[in-house]
């Protein structure tokens, strides 16, 4: 368990009342004590965002993020937060995380990144001038066995990699909740203005595009998607399935969904290659079955000396006490920790992974527009 | 369970020694005493014909087929076969069964039918003239829970269908098995002459599109395929990656491979409703998962009192006590015995089920070798 | 796939009109071609009995069993049945197997064996004299797992067995089913004439017991029961607890009950060993699931070429295409199938097994009535 | 998510270098921002308590307990701990909470509670006398499934409970691993001086008798155990069979073990009541399984909307997005500190709870001791 002495000093954009995922972020950051959250511009409203911030007994709040990067940056150096967290509606990612990157401090900043790839790239270049950390959660990389699978294909396990099965099947969207009228979740993630050009595709496509990316280190070559909405009265795709070719050769499937009715949160990929296969499964995040061309099946579970170092690294407790979302959550925290103290070989996805999500968004939606089968994959600055 | 009295006379054609489907066949005719196998030219070679029919005891052996239908058309009507299986590599199902049906026998031939739509066209043609029972092993069919699945969806329990997933995953074919030189099933597999223009896509694609068409009752409109051969120096697909569009507007995946590695015969379908979902896994088949918009998941398994009429009498003994792949077999078989027997509401896959799989191969191939995005599905004779 | 030329004639007493047990074995005689089934006494009321051969089209239907025996006794013997099945409720095997075993007849019997230890041990003498095949029908273990743990045990694959859980759970009797007047087999099952001094012990408990004997080896030293009659105005057990101590020092539980609602035909058994463990799930009958001191749990699954001969042998269709609970069956009808016909190590549960399984319930009820804590097993004679 | 304004200051008791639960005990109190962990006497040996709590930054660190105590009771009301967690061996439970106590501190204590029933005794009449707060760590009573099992059963939802079957089944002590000499695991919980009379039973038994007390309610009047040390050299129980009998006439079935090699922590239980049965797994802990006397099985889920009010309270996120030990383990915590501020009907395990435990070794101990079948349950005070 990692407990370390000094956290790091952590604001926070957005995750007021009424959201979701602020919390987790908050949970997250407190899990292993690497962060102490001191400061938060919790909403856009700012009486709200006052009012947030006092529910939580935090030591700062304040009523707008302009105000808090104002604020923040006329304080001593040891008082000041030192990285800030973006947890608002995917809009405000750019504007927020752009004025803080610039003022010099690190960035954590939840996914889909930013609305364009334009945006994406001045990031990163804001990012590199200024020798920042940044990290983008895409939680899922957090979990243990994700990083087991990563290591298993990087160090040959199963061969080179010919083809790839991800899948990101929820169902809370199978019918127009959004119009309801008290459910903020669905409201902001089916507007365009608020959650850019990709509804299901970007909400949850883009993890399953960055599990992918993580776990194979595959480039994407092409795609060719079909996008539908199935719920009347919505605007933006509320399903989503591709056909993907990578460069090199191997092939994928990636379907995600908001409207298969029943299903929780079950994201799965499977990775075949020439001479073995791994299968993950996120509701069942402490396995993973590995294949081969002879002999029974391998069930991995976390906690277990056979593991690699990356899987034993973010693993708290021993093997059958299952750790679950809110840790995996924890080990992408805890990996942008590290890299803010300076670690090396720290873990966790960076304002790359975000671009390349950002990048595979725009190309799946001008697929989905398209006659054409195939259209190329955007470039991702790095 | 079912055992009548007077089993039908029934003739092989294919099957003998180094065969695996005919034994199967056999198995599944026997099973319930529907059929007697009394006849057969169980090899394209004669000398293996008459000594695989020793093998078996079989009271009639013959050197070919056309022997065979020759003499058995000699003998008495109280004597002679009733019906022909045709379990031959694929390149010989519409010879043999066209002259079979000409002659007045009814056929049972397995998947996929035959390779052209103008062959299916034909058989579809003859059978109708002649009045004939022509049942196509689509076997996957035979599940009970398949059976329960295609109610509930009849029956409007999962509301209008929006999308299915459609999977069939083996890894036998990963490596060049056909090379090894001792592996009949390998070989002809992943012959064109033999297996036709479809590898993958027609040996399990074939039962994928017809367990959608089963269960859904929905109708392809076009679809859009990638195929792709991994393993250096076959000539076929291994691995294929659909889209499907549906008259209607439903959505769908389609995907299939033989180079899984380590996947055995995975063979899954889901099924996504306005207000359900149906769950089916070919590996654990007593079972079926149903969901709903609310209320936890509903565990359905075989033998038990709250299945539809259509399980219930494919089902030989009680819950909990599995019946697996031979049994739903035999309920095919069951099936086109019923209709030969001329009872009502025979349940079995019939030549029109078999002609649509011809035409999804068509499509999927030709869709495969276009730059347009989307390929009509051919139409279907009935 | 075995489909020998010669099938053995079989008869058959009991397993009529409304029977359940008597189609099984039928089917498992059939399955694959080792037995043709030609006469039968199929119900102990004449007409009834005459009325299910008809139904069956048995070429020798009987009115009674004993006239059965005559009938047959006085064809040529190119004739007349070389094996005789019977599946009739318990309190009949003891005479009619001892009829047909002394005239020379080799026995197929249901389980449990017989009443009392006395019965048994005259059986297992007459059979020793006339060097009969006499085989009970514990059809679990005639599943390829269940032959592939037991190969595992005796190779040392989990080092010394020092502990068993076997639970065999079932929910059919969790009401008074056999009050309701229509459910045969509830009524005879739970009637002390027909069923003998066991209940749920006798009917299902023989089961586990059988199933520890054949994985493990192990001879029980003595046993501690609860026996408990959970449905008012029942006679006989409907749960039963058991601690288990083995020669040797292993331990166990022993847990049967017919009134745990909502469970089917849920028999488990664990095994281990001081290097290993296996798992086997009867409602899952395909998977062996086999744990060592390091490294991840191995997945074994039916039909894979690292599986022991006797799994292999008792195979008919490859792997993922899953066998169940009437191919089971049909492996044990097989191996008397080869003991009849001389073939060396077949593979079947003999009258010893029987003889053990009626000493395990005897010395249960004994234990249940005691106060002491253990009660030794009662000596099975061999 | 709960994430209150004013954390409860919090002492620790033992969990230093080297220690496990502490650190779990920390991240739990932490998890919620329930408790703040101002300080500590982490460890027996004052050097390493001191050098504990500089790993951690812990505001106030102490080289023993007894300082601890006398330095905090010093401090003023608005700065000294409000409760002391008591993660140490078992020995040591009893002087340190006993001392807290009697000064007025709310106690957090682990399982087993202490090494007899005399101290449990004196435990309770304290905290009654004092009128505190006193919370055993049964933290797998924090599971929100099990909170839904404990409801359902209370409302009737499978009817009169009849029979139990509760198991923990580990492996990790397989090997004399306390004889490694660098697992401070395995020495002190083989050690009878520190753990007590109960080995596996004490450790492991004690979270399923609690598990089973939680969930049904019922009270047990007689055990019949079987206790074996497999390990040569072991002085302690590593595996334990119990039968069990409750008032009222239910029975159980009770097994843990920790020599079963590759369980890893497999805790589960199966209660079966007249009209139905629910089934939970600690290892898949977000599901639990309910089954009727007709209809499908159903399986809830953590986080729908269908689940009662106190499985409800103790979920942080969504169904699908899996909450498990860690969550759990706050969550006993969380009810904890509800007790602590006063809430109505907070939700933890009692002293009284934790006393029914020591009672419940005890008898297993003299039951294993005994040729009696049955020993009486020991009288628990309340």
């Amino acid at each position: 368990m990692r407990e370390p002495p000094n956290p790091i000093r952590l604001g926070m954009v957005g995750g007021g009342r009424d959201a979701f995922i602020g919390a987790v972020h908050r949970t997250a950051a407190r899990l292993d004590d690497n962060f102490h959250l001191v400061a938060g511009a919790l909403s856009s409203t700012p009486d709200k965002a006052l009012a947030s911030a006092a529910d939580l007994g935090l030591p700062r709040g304040y009523g707008s993020w302009e105000e808090m990067l104002e604020r923040e940056r006329a304080l001593p150096e040891s008082e000041r937060i030192e990285a800030v967290s973006v947890v608002t509606p995917n809009h405000l990612h750019f504007p927020v995380a752009k004025a803080f990157a610039e003022a010099g401090f690190h960035v954590i900043c939840d996914k889909p990144l930013v609305h364009t790839s334009v945006q994406a790239r001045e990031l990163t270049r804001i990012v590199a001038e200024k020798g920042l950390v940044f990290g983008v959660t895409y939680n899922y990389t957090g979990y243990p066995m994700v990083r087991e699978a990563r290591r298993l294909v990087h160090d040959g396990a199963i061969g080179r990699v010919r083809k790839v099965i991800v899948e990101y099947n929820q169902g809370w969207l199978a019918t127009r909740l959004e119009a309801t009228g008290d459910n903020k979740q669905s409201q902001w993630r089916t507007d365009p203005e608020r959650s850019g050009i990709g509804g299901a595709i970007g909400d949850i496509g883009s993890h399953a595009e960055n599990l992918v990316s993580t776990i194979t280190g595959l480039e994407l070559d092409s795609l060719c998607a079909d996008l539908t909405t199935f719920v009347p009265g919505r605007e933006l795709d509320d399903d989503a399935n591709l056909l993907l070719r990578f460069e090199g050769g191997a092939r994928g499937i990636l379907t995600v969904s908001q409207i298969e009715v029943g299903e929780e949160n079950d994201l799965r990929i499977r990775v075949y290659g020439e001479t073995g296969s791994l299968t993950w499964h996120q509701e069942d995040p402490n396995r993973l079955v590995h294949k081969t061309l002879d002999g029974p099946a391998r069930l991995l579970t976390r906690g277990n000396g056979y593991l690699g170092a990356a899987a034993t690294a973010a693993t708290r407790i021993p093997a059958g006490h299952p750790e679950a979302f809110l840790e995996a959550f924890a080990n992408v925290y805890a990996g942008i920790a590290d890299a803010i103290r300076g670690v090396d070989g720290a873990d966790y996805p960076t304002v790359v992974d975000g671009a390349r999500g950002v990048a595979f968004i725009e190309s799946t939606v001008q697929s989905a527009g398209s006659d054409a089968k195939w259209t190329p994959m955007r470039p991702v600055t790095r």
